[in-house]
Protein backbone atom coordinates (compact mmCIF):
# COMPACT_ATOMS: atom_id res chain seq x y z
CA UNK A 1 0.00 0.00 0.00
CA UNK A 2 1.42 3.52 -0.91
CA UNK A 3 1.89 5.12 2.38
CA UNK A 4 0.22 8.32 1.25
CA UNK A 5 -3.26 6.03 0.39
CA UNK A 6 -5.94 6.54 2.69
CA UNK A 7 -7.29 2.81 3.17
CA UNK A 8 -10.89 4.76 3.42
CA UNK A 9 -12.46 7.77 3.14
CA UNK A 10 -13.46 8.17 6.92
CA UNK A 11 -9.69 7.39 8.11
CA UNK A 12 -8.56 10.03 5.44
CA UNK A 13 -6.89 12.79 7.03
CA UNK A 14 -8.74 16.07 5.70
CA UNK A 15 -6.71 18.72 7.84
CA UNK A 16 -2.60 19.04 7.37
CA UNK A 17 -3.04 16.35 4.58
CA UNK A 18 1.08 16.18 4.37
CA UNK A 19 1.14 15.38 8.02
CA UNK A 20 -1.09 12.07 7.35
CA UNK A 21 0.67 8.30 7.18
CA UNK A 22 -1.19 5.28 6.16
CA UNK A 23 1.67 2.81 5.95
CA UNK A 24 1.06 0.12 8.47
CA UNK A 25 4.32 -0.04 10.21
CA UNK A 26 4.14 3.83 11.17
CA UNK A 27 0.30 2.69 12.30
CA UNK A 28 2.03 0.11 15.10
CA UNK A 29 4.73 2.20 16.03
CA UNK A 30 2.46 4.48 17.73
CA UNK A 31 -0.05 2.59 19.00
CA UNK A 32 2.75 0.24 20.55
CA UNK A 33 4.42 3.27 21.97
CA UNK A 34 1.03 4.64 23.78
CA UNK A 35 0.50 4.05 26.72
CA UNK A 36 -3.16 4.36 26.73
CA UNK A 37 -6.06 4.67 24.25
CA UNK A 38 -9.17 6.62 23.87
CA UNK A 39 -11.69 4.75 23.27
CA UNK A 40 -15.53 6.58 21.77
CA UNK A 41 -19.36 5.21 22.18
CA UNK A 42 -22.44 6.69 22.40
CA UNK A 43 -24.04 6.22 25.65
CA UNK A 44 -27.30 7.26 26.96
CA UNK A 45 -27.79 9.65 23.90
CA UNK A 46 -24.21 11.34 23.47
CA UNK A 47 -20.95 10.88 22.33
CA UNK A 48 -18.12 9.82 25.24
CA UNK A 49 -15.03 8.96 24.96
CA UNK A 50 -12.74 6.59 27.81
CA UNK A 51 -9.09 6.52 28.29
CA UNK A 52 -8.41 2.76 28.59
CA UNK A 53 -5.29 0.49 27.74
CA UNK A 54 -4.40 -1.48 24.73
CA UNK A 55 -2.22 -3.80 23.59
CA UNK A 56 -1.51 -4.77 20.26
CA UNK A 57 -1.52 -8.42 18.37
CA UNK A 58 -0.37 -8.40 14.74
CA UNK A 59 -3.72 -6.73 13.39
CA UNK A 60 -5.97 -6.69 16.33
CA UNK A 61 -5.90 -3.87 18.53
CA UNK A 62 -7.18 -5.34 22.20
CA UNK A 63 -9.12 -3.22 25.41
CA UNK A 64 -10.32 -4.83 28.27
CA UNK A 65 -12.33 -3.46 31.51
CA UNK A 66 -14.99 -4.49 33.99
CA UNK A 67 -18.06 -6.55 32.33
CA UNK A 68 -20.20 -3.27 33.25
CA UNK A 69 -18.02 -0.84 31.97
CA UNK A 70 -20.60 1.27 29.53
CA UNK A 71 -18.24 2.27 26.52
CA UNK A 72 -17.23 -1.40 26.55
CA UNK A 73 -20.80 -2.62 26.18
CA UNK A 74 -21.16 -0.44 23.43
CA UNK A 75 -18.56 -0.89 20.93
CA UNK A 76 -19.34 -4.58 21.22
CA UNK A 77 -23.31 -3.82 20.77
CA UNK A 78 -22.40 -1.57 17.87
CA UNK A 79 -20.10 -3.99 16.23
CA UNK A 80 -17.24 -1.44 15.33
CA UNK A 81 -15.15 1.05 16.71
CA UNK A 82 -13.47 4.32 16.59
CA UNK A 83 -9.74 4.13 18.61
CA UNK A 84 -7.25 7.24 19.40
CA UNK A 85 -3.92 7.15 20.68
CA UNK A 86 -1.55 9.72 21.21
CA UNK A 87 2.02 10.47 21.90
CA UNK A 88 2.78 14.38 22.89
CA UNK A 89 6.46 14.80 21.43
CA UNK A 90 7.20 18.71 22.56
CA UNK A 91 6.33 21.98 22.13
CA UNK A 92 6.84 23.80 18.87
CA UNK A 93 7.72 27.45 19.42
CA UNK A 94 6.40 29.68 16.80
CA UNK A 95 7.17 33.74 16.35
CA UNK A 96 3.28 33.68 16.28
CA UNK A 97 0.32 32.03 18.79
CA UNK A 98 -1.13 31.11 15.09
CA UNK A 99 2.16 29.07 13.94
CA UNK A 100 3.07 28.07 17.41
CA UNK A 101 1.91 24.22 17.90
CA UNK A 102 2.65 20.74 19.10
CA UNK A 103 4.60 18.17 18.27
CA UNK A 104 3.07 14.87 18.16
CA UNK A 105 2.12 11.46 16.72
CA UNK A 106 -1.53 10.68 16.84
CA UNK A 107 -3.49 7.60 15.43
CA UNK A 108 -6.62 6.60 14.41
CA UNK A 109 -8.27 3.30 13.92
CA UNK A 110 -11.78 2.52 12.83
CA UNK A 111 -12.38 -1.81 13.11
CA UNK A 112 -14.82 -4.20 13.72
CA UNK A 113 -15.72 -5.12 17.15
CA UNK A 114 -16.14 -8.39 19.24
CA UNK A 115 -15.97 -9.40 22.90
CA UNK A 116 -13.23 -12.18 23.41
CA UNK A 117 -14.55 -14.87 25.76
CA UNK A 118 -12.12 -18.57 24.90
CA UNK A 119 -10.94 -18.36 28.41
CA UNK A 120 -7.42 -19.65 27.13
CA UNK A 121 -7.77 -16.70 24.57
CA UNK A 122 -8.05 -14.43 26.91
CA UNK A 123 -5.43 -15.75 29.18
CA UNK A 124 -2.99 -14.68 26.27
CA UNK A 125 -4.51 -11.22 25.54
CA UNK A 126 -4.32 -10.15 29.51
CA UNK A 127 -0.72 -11.26 29.82
CA UNK A 128 -0.40 -8.81 26.46
CA UNK A 129 -1.28 -6.20 28.44
CA UNK A 130 0.87 -7.13 30.98
CA UNK A 131 3.56 -7.04 28.88
CA UNK A 132 2.38 -4.05 26.70
CA UNK A 133 2.54 -1.85 29.90
CA UNK A 134 5.67 -3.00 31.48
CA UNK A 135 7.41 -5.30 28.76
CA UNK A 136 8.85 -8.52 30.34
CA UNK A 137 6.55 -8.57 33.19
CA UNK A 138 3.54 -11.33 32.72
CA UNK A 139 6.67 -13.74 32.90
CA UNK A 140 7.09 -12.50 36.64
CA UNK A 141 3.28 -12.47 37.80
CA UNK A 142 1.64 -15.01 39.86
CA UNK A 143 -0.75 -16.26 36.82
CA UNK A 144 -4.33 -15.26 36.10
CA UNK A 145 -6.59 -17.26 38.12
CA UNK A 146 -9.98 -18.37 35.67
CA UNK A 147 -12.13 -16.24 37.93
CA UNK A 148 -10.31 -13.23 37.32
CA UNK A 149 -10.15 -14.02 33.80
CA UNK A 150 -14.57 -14.27 33.58
CA UNK A 151 -14.56 -11.10 35.37
CA UNK A 152 -12.70 -9.28 32.52
CA UNK A 153 -13.92 -8.30 29.38
CA UNK A 154 -12.02 -8.37 26.58
CA UNK A 155 -12.51 -6.69 22.90
CA UNK A 156 -10.91 -6.92 20.03
CA UNK A 157 -10.48 -4.07 17.60
CA UNK A 158 -9.45 -5.08 14.30
CA UNK A 159 -7.14 -2.59 13.13
CA UNK A 160 -9.02 -2.39 9.72
CA UNK A 161 -8.48 1.23 8.54
CA UNK A 162 -6.15 3.20 10.24
CA UNK A 163 -4.12 6.57 9.76
CA UNK A 164 -1.40 8.39 11.63
CA UNK A 165 -1.33 12.43 11.39
CA UNK A 166 2.61 13.49 12.95
CA UNK A 167 3.82 16.78 13.54
CA UNK A 168 7.42 17.29 13.98
CA UNK A 169 10.84 19.33 13.40
CA UNK A 170 11.27 23.17 13.47
CA UNK A 171 8.14 25.49 13.21
CA UNK A 172 7.27 26.83 9.98
CA UNK A 173 6.86 31.01 10.28
CA UNK A 174 6.04 32.47 7.26
CA UNK A 175 9.55 35.06 5.92
CA UNK A 176 7.87 38.34 7.60
CA UNK A 177 7.77 37.00 10.95
CA UNK A 178 10.95 34.64 10.61
CA UNK A 179 12.53 38.14 10.36
CA UNK A 180 11.20 39.44 13.74
CA UNK A 181 14.13 39.42 16.75
CA UNK A 182 11.65 36.64 18.66
CA UNK A 183 12.73 33.09 19.51
CA UNK A 184 11.79 30.32 17.68
CA UNK A 185 12.71 26.22 18.64
CA UNK A 186 11.10 23.14 19.47
CA UNK A 187 11.21 21.85 22.96
CA UNK A 188 11.14 17.89 22.86
CA UNK A 189 9.14 16.28 25.52
CA UNK A 190 8.71 12.28 26.42
CA UNK A 191 7.35 10.61 29.27
CA UNK A 192 9.89 9.54 31.67
CA UNK A 193 9.73 6.95 34.39
CA UNK A 194 11.39 7.90 38.07
CA UNK A 195 13.02 5.09 40.90
CA UNK A 196 10.68 2.52 41.72
CA UNK A 197 8.73 2.50 45.13
CA UNK A 198 9.08 -0.56 46.76
CA UNK A 199 5.98 -1.99 48.34
CA UNK A 200 6.03 -2.11 52.10
CA UNK A 201 3.64 -5.05 52.99
CA UNK A 202 3.97 -9.15 52.72
CA UNK A 203 6.77 -10.59 51.51
CA UNK A 204 8.14 -7.47 50.36
CA UNK A 205 8.36 -6.01 54.02
CA UNK A 206 11.51 -8.30 54.55
CA UNK A 207 13.27 -6.20 51.89
CA UNK A 208 14.55 -9.88 50.66
CA UNK A 209 12.55 -9.25 47.16
CA UNK A 210 14.43 -8.37 44.76
CA UNK A 211 13.74 -6.00 41.85
CA UNK A 212 12.61 -7.66 39.18
CA UNK A 213 14.11 -7.75 35.72
CA UNK A 214 11.22 -6.12 33.99
CA UNK A 215 11.60 -3.28 36.08
CA UNK A 216 15.12 -3.09 35.93
CA UNK A 217 15.16 -2.94 31.94
CA UNK A 218 12.64 -0.05 31.62
CA UNK A 219 15.39 2.00 33.46
CA UNK A 220 17.84 0.68 30.82
CA UNK A 221 16.18 1.64 28.02
CA UNK A 222 16.19 -1.21 26.45
CA UNK A 223 12.43 -2.30 27.23
CA UNK B 1 -20.32 20.92 47.44
CA UNK B 2 -19.54 17.37 48.92
CA UNK B 3 -16.50 16.19 46.88
CA UNK B 4 -18.08 12.89 46.95
CA UNK B 5 -21.47 14.10 45.09
CA UNK B 6 -21.78 13.25 41.68
CA UNK B 7 -23.36 16.94 39.96
CA UNK B 8 -25.15 14.37 37.62
CA UNK B 9 -25.88 10.88 36.96
CA UNK B 10 -23.99 10.55 33.66
CA UNK B 11 -20.54 12.12 35.33
CA UNK B 12 -21.26 9.68 38.24
CA UNK B 13 -18.08 7.07 38.29
CA UNK B 14 -19.69 3.89 38.43
CA UNK B 15 -16.75 1.68 38.34
CA UNK B 16 -14.08 1.71 41.27
CA UNK B 17 -16.33 4.94 43.16
CA UNK B 18 -13.58 5.19 45.61
CA UNK B 19 -11.41 6.91 43.61
CA UNK B 20 -13.74 9.68 42.11
CA UNK B 21 -13.58 13.28 42.84
CA UNK B 22 -16.23 15.75 41.99
CA UNK B 23 -14.75 18.38 43.96
CA UNK B 24 -13.59 22.15 41.35
CA UNK B 25 -10.57 22.50 42.54
CA UNK B 26 -9.70 18.56 41.66
CA UNK B 27 -11.51 18.65 37.73
CA UNK B 28 -9.89 22.28 37.35
CA UNK B 29 -6.16 20.95 38.52
CA UNK B 30 -6.36 18.13 36.12
CA UNK B 31 -8.01 20.00 33.30
CA UNK B 32 -4.82 22.95 33.92
CA UNK B 33 -2.35 19.67 34.26
CA UNK B 34 -3.33 17.86 31.36
CA UNK B 35 -1.61 18.74 28.01
CA UNK B 36 -3.77 17.56 26.15
CA UNK B 37 -7.73 16.46 25.62
CA UNK B 38 -10.19 14.16 23.56
CA UNK B 39 -13.51 15.76 22.50
CA UNK B 40 -16.11 12.69 20.88
CA UNK B 41 -18.85 13.44 19.00
CA UNK B 42 -21.31 11.48 15.84
CA UNK B 43 -19.63 11.64 12.57
CA UNK B 44 -20.77 9.97 9.89
CA UNK B 45 -23.09 8.06 12.34
CA UNK B 46 -20.17 6.82 14.52
CA UNK B 47 -18.81 7.77 17.68
CA UNK B 48 -15.33 9.01 17.08
CA UNK B 49 -12.85 11.26 18.92
CA UNK B 50 -10.51 13.82 18.29
CA UNK B 51 -7.27 14.62 20.98
CA UNK B 52 -7.10 18.66 20.68
CA UNK B 53 -5.24 21.43 23.26
CA UNK B 54 -7.43 22.99 25.32
CA UNK B 55 -7.22 26.25 27.64
CA UNK B 56 -9.81 26.37 30.84
CA UNK B 57 -10.77 30.27 32.28
CA UNK B 58 -12.82 29.85 34.77
CA UNK B 59 -15.90 27.11 34.36
CA UNK B 60 -15.07 27.67 30.56
CA UNK B 61 -12.94 24.43 28.72
CA UNK B 62 -11.92 26.30 25.19
CA UNK B 63 -10.97 24.13 22.34
CA UNK B 64 -10.20 25.23 19.01
CA UNK B 65 -9.25 24.21 15.55
CA UNK B 66 -10.01 24.80 11.68
CA UNK B 67 -13.39 25.64 10.54
CA UNK B 68 -13.35 22.64 8.32
CA UNK B 69 -12.96 20.25 11.36
CA UNK B 70 -15.72 18.02 11.06
CA UNK B 71 -15.28 16.85 15.02
CA UNK B 72 -15.49 20.70 16.72
CA UNK B 73 -18.25 21.48 13.40
CA UNK B 74 -20.48 18.12 15.29
CA UNK B 75 -20.07 19.53 18.75
CA UNK B 76 -21.48 23.09 18.19
CA UNK B 77 -24.38 21.74 16.02
CA UNK B 78 -25.26 19.09 19.37
CA UNK B 79 -25.34 22.22 21.90
CA UNK B 80 -23.47 19.44 24.11
CA UNK B 81 -20.10 17.70 24.01
CA UNK B 82 -18.03 15.04 26.31
CA UNK B 83 -14.43 15.92 27.36
CA UNK B 84 -11.43 13.78 28.71
CA UNK B 85 -8.39 14.45 29.82
CA UNK B 86 -5.90 12.06 31.09
CA UNK B 87 -2.54 12.40 33.26
CA UNK B 88 -0.31 9.12 32.80
CA UNK B 89 1.60 8.83 36.66
CA UNK B 90 3.34 5.51 36.32
CA UNK B 91 2.59 1.36 36.50
CA UNK B 92 1.55 0.37 39.78
CA UNK B 93 3.19 -2.93 39.60
CA UNK B 94 1.46 -5.75 41.55
CA UNK B 95 2.30 -9.48 42.39
CA UNK B 96 -0.76 -10.51 39.55
CA UNK B 97 -1.67 -9.00 36.82
CA UNK B 98 -5.31 -8.80 37.66
CA UNK B 99 -3.81 -6.32 40.67
CA UNK B 100 -1.57 -4.22 37.94
CA UNK B 101 -2.78 -1.04 37.19
CA UNK B 102 -1.50 2.28 36.18
CA UNK B 103 -1.19 5.47 38.35
CA UNK B 104 -4.05 7.71 36.47
CA UNK B 105 -5.52 11.00 37.25
CA UNK B 106 -8.48 11.09 34.01
CA UNK B 107 -10.88 13.92 34.07
CA UNK B 108 -14.54 14.09 32.29
CA UNK B 109 -16.27 16.73 31.19
CA UNK B 110 -20.22 17.06 29.93
CA UNK B 111 -21.01 20.71 29.05
CA UNK B 112 -23.10 22.72 26.89
CA UNK B 113 -21.16 24.13 23.65
CA UNK B 114 -21.09 27.36 21.73
CA UNK B 115 -19.20 28.90 18.89
CA UNK B 116 -17.07 31.63 19.66
CA UNK B 117 -17.05 34.44 17.07
CA UNK B 118 -16.22 37.78 18.74
CA UNK B 119 -12.84 38.77 17.71
CA UNK B 120 -11.86 39.97 20.76
CA UNK B 121 -13.21 37.33 22.57
CA UNK B 122 -11.31 34.74 19.89
CA UNK B 123 -8.09 36.90 20.54
CA UNK B 124 -7.88 36.41 24.35
CA UNK B 125 -8.98 32.78 24.19
CA UNK B 126 -6.10 32.59 21.79
CA UNK B 127 -3.98 33.79 23.84
CA UNK B 128 -4.97 31.70 26.61
CA UNK B 129 -3.81 29.10 24.44
CA UNK B 130 -0.52 30.28 23.48
CA UNK B 131 -0.46 30.31 27.25
CA UNK B 132 -1.47 26.91 28.12
CA UNK B 133 0.64 25.41 26.43
CA UNK B 134 3.61 27.62 27.04
CA UNK B 135 3.19 29.47 30.01
CA UNK B 136 3.99 33.42 29.08
CA UNK B 137 4.53 32.85 25.79
CA UNK B 138 1.60 35.00 24.76
CA UNK B 139 3.22 38.16 26.03
CA UNK B 140 6.47 36.93 23.53
CA UNK B 141 4.99 36.34 20.18
CA UNK B 142 3.62 38.54 17.46
CA UNK B 143 0.53 39.65 17.87
CA UNK B 144 -2.38 37.66 15.99
CA UNK B 145 -4.14 39.00 12.82
CA UNK B 146 -7.80 39.64 12.61
CA UNK B 147 -7.17 37.32 9.67
CA UNK B 148 -6.13 34.49 11.82
CA UNK B 149 -8.64 34.82 14.10
CA UNK B 150 -10.90 34.75 11.68
CA UNK B 151 -9.48 31.78 9.98
CA UNK B 152 -9.64 29.77 13.52
CA UNK B 153 -12.80 28.11 15.01
CA UNK B 154 -13.27 28.45 18.60
CA UNK B 155 -15.75 26.78 20.72
CA UNK B 156 -16.64 26.82 24.52
CA UNK B 157 -18.00 24.19 26.57
CA UNK B 158 -19.41 25.08 29.44
CA UNK B 159 -17.81 22.69 32.93
CA UNK B 160 -21.73 21.96 33.78
CA UNK B 161 -21.08 18.89 35.12
CA UNK B 162 -17.33 17.11 35.45
CA UNK B 163 -15.32 14.09 37.45
CA UNK B 164 -12.04 12.92 38.00
CA UNK B 165 -10.92 9.42 38.59
CA UNK B 166 -7.35 9.34 40.04
CA UNK B 167 -5.21 5.95 40.81
CA UNK B 168 -2.28 6.31 43.23
CA UNK B 169 -0.21 4.47 45.79
CA UNK B 170 0.45 1.52 46.56
CA UNK B 171 -0.88 -1.58 44.35
CA UNK B 172 -4.00 -3.63 46.79
CA UNK B 173 -3.25 -7.44 46.51
CA UNK B 174 -5.38 -9.66 48.24
CA UNK B 175 -2.93 -11.14 51.12
CA UNK B 176 -2.36 -14.52 49.77
CA UNK B 177 -0.45 -12.94 47.33
CA UNK B 178 1.44 -10.21 49.75
CA UNK B 179 2.81 -13.56 50.61
CA UNK B 180 4.54 -14.68 47.45
CA UNK B 181 8.36 -13.87 47.08
CA UNK B 182 7.58 -11.30 43.92
CA UNK B 183 8.70 -7.62 43.66
CA UNK B 184 5.59 -5.41 44.16
CA UNK B 185 5.98 -1.53 43.61
CA UNK B 186 4.99 2.07 42.17
CA UNK B 187 6.91 3.58 39.05
CA UNK B 188 6.37 6.97 38.89
CA UNK B 189 6.40 8.63 35.25
CA UNK B 190 5.41 12.24 33.84
CA UNK B 191 6.52 14.57 31.00
CA UNK B 192 9.56 15.89 31.09
CA UNK B 193 10.92 18.41 29.03
CA UNK B 194 14.68 18.38 27.04
CA UNK B 195 16.78 20.86 25.86
CA UNK B 196 15.00 23.50 23.47
CA UNK B 197 16.13 23.08 19.79
CA UNK B 198 16.37 26.65 18.25
CA UNK B 199 15.53 27.12 14.97
CA UNK B 200 17.71 28.31 12.41
CA UNK B 201 15.83 30.57 10.05
CA UNK B 202 15.18 34.22 9.62
CA UNK B 203 16.62 36.35 12.41
CA UNK B 204 17.53 33.09 14.76
CA UNK B 205 20.13 32.21 12.28
CA UNK B 206 22.33 35.08 13.69
CA UNK B 207 22.11 33.45 16.95
CA UNK B 208 21.44 36.85 18.67
CA UNK B 209 17.79 36.01 19.86
CA UNK B 210 18.23 34.92 23.14
CA UNK B 211 16.11 32.17 24.71
CA UNK B 212 12.83 33.60 26.18
CA UNK B 213 11.44 34.07 29.90
CA UNK B 214 8.83 31.57 29.13
CA UNK B 215 11.05 28.60 27.64
CA UNK B 216 13.78 29.03 30.74
CA UNK B 217 11.05 29.43 33.42
CA UNK B 218 9.54 25.94 31.61
CA UNK B 219 12.50 24.19 32.77
CA UNK B 220 12.97 25.88 35.87
CA UNK B 221 10.05 23.76 37.00
CA UNK B 222 8.32 27.38 38.02
CA UNK B 223 6.05 28.26 34.40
Amino acid sequence: MNPNDAPSPRARVRRLPEKARYDRATVESVLDEARFCTVAAVVDGLAVSLPTLHARDGDSLYLHGSRSNAVMKAIVARGEACVTATLYDGIRVARSGFESSIAYRSVVVFGRTESVTDLEMKRRILDAFVDAVLPGRAGEVRPATNAELRRTLVVRVAIDEASVKLSAGPTEDPAEDQALPIWSGVIPASLRFAAPVPSTDGAMAGGSVPLPESVRRLFEGRS
